[in-house]
């Protein structure tokens, strides 16, 4: 054992970039985070002003090609997504065989990934082909959420709308009903809100695996495993599964000082990036509390404002995005372990627009780690072990 | 436009890691790549005694455990490669229906996402779990390889062997005929080979993606998209496809000058990390001779040392692993755009291992982007665009 070293020498690599929390990974045109100041632009735009003006097709063009579109652009862009909601039946096939116990983002990834087959620019790299491959996702991935929700349950599964908005054509695919201007509304501004958010894990990964100019179908793949994760887009099913257990008449400032006392975490608050009010947080709140009325669940409502009060008393901490938008999707009815794929459905646009984005100006990602283990072992024979 | 302002303080920002090279994003005691001296490590061992000693299941218990088995715990890892080595019914439906004109790879990207629908470890997040996640990756990829192969030439699948090494048992299923020792051993060499090697791209991905504590089967769907593109294991694949055309009393100097003087890329040179010989791409080059001869395709291997010559003299620039292990896989008889798979099929070992070290101490990876576009664009009415 004595030509052993341990380790690699630490000088080499003064400092270990752990998260790489602060490194600037990429340049990019599709956003801006200020976390000091709680802003967020998309392309030029302040969340505040899109979340009023723009739809999410709005935003979907806004983010691919850096700038609104013109009216016959957006009708363009409209009849695409319209023509392109369906699935192949391959997938179709997939989702009804399934077992119905698997996440539904589980479900998603394998679906998207599954798309690839019959997408004829599959393995075209070319910014058309892209583009093209950015509308399909956008359309289908709705049509995937829905029918494994249906199907799950038990249900028909609902071919997609020959009409309407993503919002509208998506909640008539779950219930098998058109919804009604409001919840169309509402469903609406949080497409808006979670289109995209910067150099996020998901986004990032999505870029990451773009950089080995691998194709869109990968990197879209990858990025709906990332926001999968409990730290990331798990983070609003995780909220929900903290209250939807309790009852009416809970405590909840004392069941939320417990959760404190015990170290336990109280999910969607704090941010990495945000170290103030979340802007989109502050959107849905408004939305919340409307939502909380109209379907008599002013309880749930009133238990959100409780737990900020509480954490902002206890912790100085605010409230990040997946904290209202938990609430808003269980006050739709809709179930706590699908709110991920929600946020996948509308983060689309925005990892498509980033992988587009890197294509133009690629660089492999390739960084370096730190070796912390031992070198030159001398062999052992296997029976001497 | 007056409260308009360009761009983000590039100084807030002092530097922009592109690709994020130099970037020490983990520590890990996997493995150690000295790029100047050409010295590659696997949890202490040197990669040219493992080449020599190990077999590839020895490298896959070693990277998990980091450190070799006894000859009981060796038995038992074969045992459980063995047993779990077929796929389950979904898997092979969707190989047999999927379209033949599948990229490989797009198809085991997808066939491994599905894999965690029958897994009933799928979203159970703990140390034990994970080993028995990586175990049966490790057993299955190699079936969706072959059963894909297989399917899209139109013959009968071959399941699994219930005996022999994972390279026997491979070469099995792929041409339905028991391999003989010395192929076996070519093969196992391989996947020795390609099972680990620090931060690359995809090993990078499968962090990144678990960072968010997202499951084993996202990272490894997302690593394997990451290895799919062209600049990271798409490489190898690239390299055949450079000669597979030519005939073959070609002049091998002329055509590789032809290619540098128009400025063309020529695949299996350079890496970001090796600045010498790759350690790996040495000990694969004495295959490389060995197994040409034995199928009389001599001219092959010559036509590497031609290049290699002419490399060295025009840009002073060494192979790398891709270089030599293409010629490799096409001697034994295994088409261009399997090599990514095969490469996959060893390197499933080195991520989960990195998955799981990612587990034990993890930090979401989150890393900023510079934002290069406008600011508080006021709105303009779709009509008016």
């Amino acid at each position: 054992m004595n030509n052993q070293t341990t380790g690699q020498d630490v000088n080499e690599y003064p400092y270990l970039d752990k998260g790489l929390e602060g490194i600037v990974a990429f340049s990019s045109k599709k956003s801006f985070i200020d976390g000091a100041k709680g802003e967020l632009i998309y392309a030029g735009y302040n969340i505040e002003l899109l979340a009023e003006k723009a739809t999410f097709e709005e935003v979907c063009f806004l983010l691919w090609n850096e700038r609104l579109p013109n009216k016959d652009e957006l009708t363009e862009l409209h009849e695409k997504l319209v023509a392109e909601r369906d699935l192949p039946e391959t997938v179709y096939n997939y989702i009804s065989s399934t077992d119905k116990k698997s996440e539904p983002m589980a479900v998603l990834r394998t679906a998207t990934s599954m798309l690839a087959d019959s997408d004829p620019d599959a393995e075209v790299n070319t910014p058309e082909a892209n583009l093209r491959k950015a509308i399909r996702l956008t359309a289908k991935m709705p049509t995937i959420i829905a029918a494994y929700d249906r199907s799950r349950k038990g249900l028909e599964i609902v071919k997609p709308a020959s009409k309407g908005s993503t919002a509208f054509n998506f909640l008539y695919m779950i219930n098998n009903e058109e919804p009604g201007p409001k919840a169309e509304r509402v469903m609406d501004l949080l497409l808006v809100t979670h289109a995209e958010h910067g150099m996020n894990a998901s986004t990032f990964s999505a870029r990451a695996i773009g950089s080995t100019l691998s194709d869109m179908h990968s990197s879209i793949t990858g990025a709906i495993g990332s926001l999968k994760g409990p730290l990331h887009g798990g983070a609003n099913t995780a909220v929900m599964n903290m209250l939807k257990g309790l009852d009416k008449d809970t405590d909840i400032r004392a069941f939320i000082k417990g959760k404190l006392e015990r170290k336990e975490k109280v999910m969607g608050f704090g941010h990495r990036v945000y170290k103030t009010f979340d802007p989109r947080a502050k959107l849905i709140r408004v939305m919340a509390k409307d939502l909380a009325k109209e379907v008599e669940m002013e309880y749930l409502y009133e238990w959100s404002e409780t737990i900020l009060t509480v954490m902002k008393e206890e912790k100085n901490i605010d409230p990040n995005v997946d904290f209202f938008s938990a609430t808003v999707y269980y006050s739709m009815g809709i179930m706590p372990d699908m709110y991920t794929c929600i946020f996948a459905m509308a983060r689309i646009s925005g990892w498509t627009a980033h992988y587009i984005e890197q294509m133009e100006n690629n660089r492999l990602v390739r960084p370096r780690q730190l070796y912390l283990g031992e070198k030159n072992l001398p062999w052992v024979k296997v029976e001497d072990r």
